[in-house]
């Protein structure tokens, strides 16, 4: 869940090369010892590769770098000869990918170079995908990993073949529906070949499990679905050890193992247990560490390694480093959506006391934390439970609240796509606020990147969709979906801080289906919506007006709605729109103009289109932008093609 | 679930009048007693209005109707002036739509007259809709009625309300995930106002819950989650009452009753008890009873209420009879695609040994009996548990396996929406078969019409939208979907027998992209897909011709793909194509060809769309489709205006 933006740490960043790994395997240690210190090695190179990427998963991947580390030096058999015994692990919550991939090139089973390809693009993604070597499977939305583990285990049992499938969850995971659907028909079918690890650091996104949705008593849970249930500390290598062979003895029924780990294990301030009760918030769940706390996390790591190395007698590790440039100054203009949606909700919720927010464990991601410091008894954590979430609004709505729901697009557009159809047959209104919306961050990679849910949800009668582009559209936005809108809503929000060139756009004024000129032209015109592509838009006129160009940008803020009016009057000063969609070339805000334009044909008005035409890179803004063909220079492209 | 088509019952129907009921309400008798009455004359006026239907849930409506009886008449406290303690009262599974009907009819709280009209536009939808007086909110997909009621709770409890909610939900249904996703809060959040009542019956649409997805130790379960557990027999009024009393004292958290049930109750041969343990499936979980059966069940039921009558002294009811004309002759020439679908499957399956099918407790429905007959070890039943069911389809397709999997297109296009975009992510193929596709039947209502299923696919990169309209389209499909397409398919299918004009189409030839003439003709051709709207297309050109015309009919089987090459040729024959989408107006056919034509311009093609702007009525197909503008007169009508 939670992916905050962070910046990429500039100085002297360490890590542990190759050959300190194979020395590690070749040294007589104990299986445990030999672990303990695998596991020590690799948190330096979990930590830095995130601060190189300068974001990813600390906090997670410390608390269950132990765990992984047995599996893949000591438990799993992954032997790849057709027919004989092969055991798969992958993590279901997959936010700990930088934990995966260091234990993976530890135990020589990933090319090591990849180390300082975190989040680059050809490197590796945010969260594990198949195209990576040794990945089992994509994970990244939650809940989904014992599912898939039991498809596994029937195929292997269809096919006659023998193998173990190991699924690490986390713990605020288990607020998701579909792990408790999933336990149902593993318990019935026996499926002694699943052991599920649940990471137990206490934590999710945003604070303590225990404060967004408590998991009550979790062994007396997982008993009643008919699972062994083993429980450890899952930061203590022989312990982890010694439950995972109690449970391999269980033969009748799927393993479950309550792992209580610490999250950030390792580094004293990042563990979770020094937080003050007072804190609100952990620190390191996602984002990067500062350049003073990624020195002195190193440094206490290196100290660590090389104490345990002592106490083994192995000696001390070798480090390598690298000098990264310092961070790029803050951006000149940034246009931050949502700073401003959280200041226009507070704004509205002053007027209307009916006015309620829910949040699935975003609280930081989506702008709701001074709306909840305000209007506590109107600020509903639901937990990473978005089903759950979108029905209770339904309910409030049809007793008389005004309820606005928040969660990452990619999630709340899909994950409760019924419930949130079911809701708008009620003749309700809602307000849905997806963030994190479109192609960019592209870090996180396809699992978060949201760019098929206008697709998803413009059918919905009613439901109008909505997205603003620069800071001033969102307030007024705002305010059309709660007081004006015939239905409910989907607003539709760009969550990254974009540099956003200086232009000269016309006045916003909200008027169902028109668009805003961000900059005049003739002839050819950008259409867009959400600051990432418009600043690419404009640039790229830029670029070709430098050519003799007039090329006009417009901002589109209402994805399924169009006025055939608005194309009489764009046609005046444009022959050919060309729609850049921060979504698949399907579904998109181009067939929304296609099919006005065919019911309403302009004479001379042509439409091109700049989409995604498949799965989205992961990388950087700029690397992805460019493998897409949507950066400036792709869209000057395009425009130079189909006028030449 | 389950939503099998039958046909309305002919000769004489007997019903209970309302006089009956107020008589009842002014009889000295004891609450439980007065309750045991209602009820037995509840089930007579039940059983009427599915026979008259011609489809309804029998087995779901008799097992609640002892617990919804005693909820209306002595439980709620229904008061409608603002700020009184008003109680609310609705059922999650929404199947037992018809108890609920009979109960508050014969309440007095809704209007006596709908009896005859369940099913039917203007009447009763075949799940429960706000639209009608006295629901509490829409239901027909499963799962969401807890949540729905913590909303209502938040508002009671933010605007200073007293009052309970009380929700009945199936059992089939605790196999969603979103049922034990919605229990956490509710434990959490200590809501004592609420009361949730299993209508324990043991069976789900297809058999027995614990051959479809065992729910082991149900009690444990809930008690592990926090909640106050009490459990009674059903069918006994008095124990309903007892258990409600038991739970109304718990003051400290929510309370949920298991209430075992006998499903069918109150008719021995539709009681579930009564079924031979050979006997594979219940009869009487939806359609509707054939005339002799409906003969015999309200004989029992007549007699039974008069022998309760005069076991409780207060004379024998008084019946109402209507006589209905016998059912009409079979369809002459039906296309039946479910079938086709059937017998196709089992010959990939002959042929491809990796070839398995998952179901979600619609075996019936989908066409599965003769797939699980033939293959058992191949069969995968995974309960009501759509998101449980993609993600495993997932975790085979990765292990080897080619999975078809199978839900009704409202149900799989939706709830696991993001499933299946993660499962396409993986570069494996997967046939997901969507059965009970678009506006008709239209007798279940919107929850289970189908018409928004294309939109909120088909942007899934590689993921293909396939829909054969003849039986002779559904084999080539399926074999295309299997072994030729490049990623995964979504096969949609019409499941209700279609009466087909005969026509003289050209030979069926796969070949994505491409549209095949059913009827030739010269400028104007309708377009369509499937055979319901296929069918009123060709007879509206039948009109049309008869005026003069000369209208084509071209079924399109790619609902998210078309060849430019394509509409050359056909530009050759037409002027206008009218795309007749069984979709809502965005996202649907007309949709991708709009954005192909606006690419590529053929001059002198116009292109206009028949679809749905609204919320798709309920009733039976013939009034539903005028409704719309979808029947032959409809389409000819807006060829016609179109020309003029």
């Amino acid at each position: 869940m939670g992916d905050q933006v962070g910046v990429a740490v500039g100085g002297t960043l360490y890590y542990v090369p190759l050959e300190e790994f194979k020395r590690l395997r070749s040294e007589k240690l104990s299986p445990v010892d030999q672990t303990r210190m695998f596991a020590a090695l690799c948190r330096i190179n979990a930590l830095y590769m995130i601060a190189r990427a300068g974001s990813g998963h600390i906090g997670s991947s410390f608390s269950s770098m132990d765990i992984m580390s047995w599996l893949q030096l000591q438990a799993l058999r992954p032997s790849e000869e057709e027919g004989g015994p092969r055991d798969l692990f992958f993590s279901s919550k997959g936010h700990d990918a930088p934990a995966l991939y260091c234990t993976l090139i530890g135990a020589g089973r990933l090319e090591f170079d990849l180390i300082h390809r975190l989040r680059r693009l050809g490197g590796l993604p945010g969260h594990p995908d198949i195209h990576t070597p040794a990945m089992v499977t994509n994970t990244g939305s939650l809940g989904m990993g014992i599912s898939k583990a039991k498809g596994m285990i029937f195929a292997n049992r269809l096919l006659k073949r023998d193998g173990r499938v190991f699924v690490l969850t986390g713990d605020g995971e288990l607020q998701e529906g579909q792990f408790w659907e999933s336990l149902i028909s593993a318990a019935n079918h026996r499926l002694h070949e699943l052991t599920v690890i649940i990471d137990h650091n206490k934590l999710q996104s945003d604070t303590l499990v225990s404060k967004v949705s408590d998991l009550g008593d979790l062994e007396a849970k997982l008993r009643a679905f008919g699972w062994h249930v083993g429980r450890c500390d899952g930061n203590d290598v022989a312990a982890v050890s010694a439950a995972l062979e109690a449970a391999g003895n269980v033969t009748d029924r799927p393993k479950v193992i309550i792992a209580d780990t610490i999250k950030g294990k390792g580094v004293s301030f990042m563990e979770h247990t020094s937080i003050d009760s007072d804190v609100e918030f952990y620190k390191f769940h996602s984002g990067a560490p500062s350049e003073d706390a990624y020195l002195r996390a190193a440094q206490e790591l290196i100290d660590s390694a090389n104490r345990l190395a002592g106490e083994l007698g192995i000696g001390a590790a070798a480090f390598e480093t690298v000098v990264r440039p310092k961070a790029a100054v803050s951006v000149s203009q940034p246009q931050r959506l949502v700073q401003a949606y959280s200041s226009a909700l507070i704004e509205q919720a002053r007027k209307n006391p009916r006015l309620v927010a829910l949040d699935a464990d975003l609280i930081l991601d989506t702008g709701l934390i001074p709306f909840k410091e305000q209007f506590p008894e109107r600020f509903v954590e639901c937990g990473i439970a978005e089903q759950d979430m979108v029905s209770q609004a339904g309910g409030m709505a049809l007793s008389g609240l005004l309820p606005v729901v928040h969660s990452f697009a990619c999630f709340l557009s899909a994950r409760p796509n019924e419930q949130i159809y079911n809701n708008a047959t009620e003749d309700t209104r809602i307000v849905y606020v997806g963030s994190l919306a479109g192609v960019i961050p592209a870090g996180p990679g396809h699992s978060h990147q949201a760019v098929r849910d206008i697709s998803s949800l413009s059918a919905i009668p009613d439901l109008a969709l909505v997205e603003p582009s620069l800071e001033d559209e969102v307030a007024p936005l705002l305010d059309w979906c709660l007081n004006q809108s015939a239905g409910s809503s989907y607003l539709r929000l760009v969550s990254v801080p974009t540099e956003f060139p200086a232009v000269n756009a016309e006045p916003f004024v909200v008027r169902p289906g028109w668009g805003r000129q961000l900059k005049t032209g003739r002839g050819v015109a950008f259409v867009s919506y959400g600051p990432t592509l418009l600043a690419e838009a404009i640039k790229a006129a830029g670029l070709l007006d430098g050519e003799g160009g007039n090329v006009g940008v417009i901002a589109f803020p209402w994805l399924n709605k169009v006025d055939p009016a608005w194309f009489e009057a764009i046609a005046k000063c444009y022959h050919t729109l060309v729609v850049v969609d921060n979504h698949y070339a399907i579904g998109g805000l181009h067939d929304r103009f296609a099919a006005s334009l065919v019911a309403n044909p302009k004479d001379g008005l042509r439409l091109r289109q700049v989409a995604l035409d498949r799965v989205p890179e992961c990388g950087t803004a700029g690397e992805v932008l460019d493998a897409h063909g949507m950066d400036a220079a792709g869209l000057a492209a395009a425009v130079r093609s189909l006028l030449g």
